[in-house]
């Protein structure tokens, strides 16, 4: 695979998927390392926590404009206003959770979240039971107050924690509110407008390279993505 | 990139990563395909509802020993078969489902896992008001029951739900008693010996992707892998 020299400038095109999932990676590393109380670190350092080859660590990076200095390496604090600059989580994203079962539940407590700049901003659910109650600080709504809500908070990515069998009925609620953004959790495929994107979190995939590892008697750590 | 010809059997080798994920992609397809009735599928199929190149999915498909016929595509049931094999689901996986707050409430009721070979087979909890109890008719069990559970019931894979700070006391028990693979909800870094398996699970990555695509006003579907 040869390597033209290209002139790209960051956020230029829209990078592939798997250098995406890797920055989330790269910054989750950085973050450990800010942590640790260091102030830098080379390509080969984050390439050897992940696994990855060097090579492919200075080339993912540099699609979004930034490059190591031989010697020196890469200054953490400016890489990750970088990553999260490419990412676009160097803005808070408020957030609907929509479906308060045990997993919606689950997510309220979630503190990640938080940490990467997502947050938590209205919770909705259908059941006449559960709306207008409090759970965990959070007001529940119904979801037909989604529009509303959506609009007076700003929010434009929703978590969907419903069951399957209403998933797709709630999808359309959630677009015509002006969500842009869906993590499904429904294990169903999702039908919505062209300009509204999907990421589906199927868990059994993960237990599936779980298993392939194990049974190839690997070991070692991956993450997903 | 040249495709030279390689003689190599399926599982003569460890797949890259991204090619055990884009299986468990095609697996899902290729069971939405059988419950809709059909029998055949070409790659270019596989390709356009995955939004990936024809030659990506013969390639991969070719690593497993599978390859398609002109004209006439690969057989399903077949296709179906060799992937599970491949990666080692064509035969049930008992799971030990440890930590019993939200997050294990929600796993227990995930229908998803028992179609694709996995099944909860034993819940481990520390709260001694939960351990005794049946939680959705799985009886709780200590923590400390597990090396004798374990064993009796053939448990070898884990998924962790336990919070962050008790995750590597944990993890050790769950690896002295010969779990070799753990699905790690923790968000938290977890040491285990060579011979065990991690794969973590950190749903803040998968927001991250969400966001970027709505940042980049992408649109479309993927999937988590």
């Amino acid at each position: 695979m040869s390597e033209k020299p290209k002139k790209i400038q960051p956020d230029d095109r829209l990078a592939p998927r798997a250098v995406v999932g890797r920055l989330s990676l790269y910054l989750r590393q950085l973050e450990a390392l800010q942590a640790a109380g260091l102030t830098r670190v080379s390509s080969t350092q984050i390439a050897n926590m992940l696994h990855l080859r060097d090579a492919q660590v200075r080339k993912d990076l540099a699609f979004f404009g930034q490059f190591g200095h031989p010697g020196i390496g890469y200054q953490i604090d400016e890489l990750q206003s970088s990553i999260r600059k490419a990412l676009g989580t160097d803005r808070l994203w408020p957030l609907a959770l929509v479906g308060l079962g045990n997993l919606g539940r689950a997510l309220i407590r979630y503190k990640e979240f938080d940490k990467h700049g997502f947050r938590i901003a209205a919770v909705f659910d259908n059941d006449p039971k559960k709306t207008g109650t409090i759970v965990q600080d959070y007001p529940v709504y119904s979801i037909d107050q989604l529009p509303e809500i959506a609009k007076s908070h700003g929010i434009s990515i929703a978590a969907l924690t419903v069951p399957a069998e209403v998933a797709q009925e709630v999808v359309n609620k959630l677009t015509e509110s002006g969500i842009r953004g869906i993590l499904n959790f429904a294990p169903v495929a999702l039908s919505v407008p062209a300009d509204v994107s999907v990421v589906s979190v199927d868990l059994s995939v993960q237990l599936e390279q779980l298993v392939y590892k194990v049974s190839h008697a690997g070991g070692g750590v991956s993450y997903s993505s």
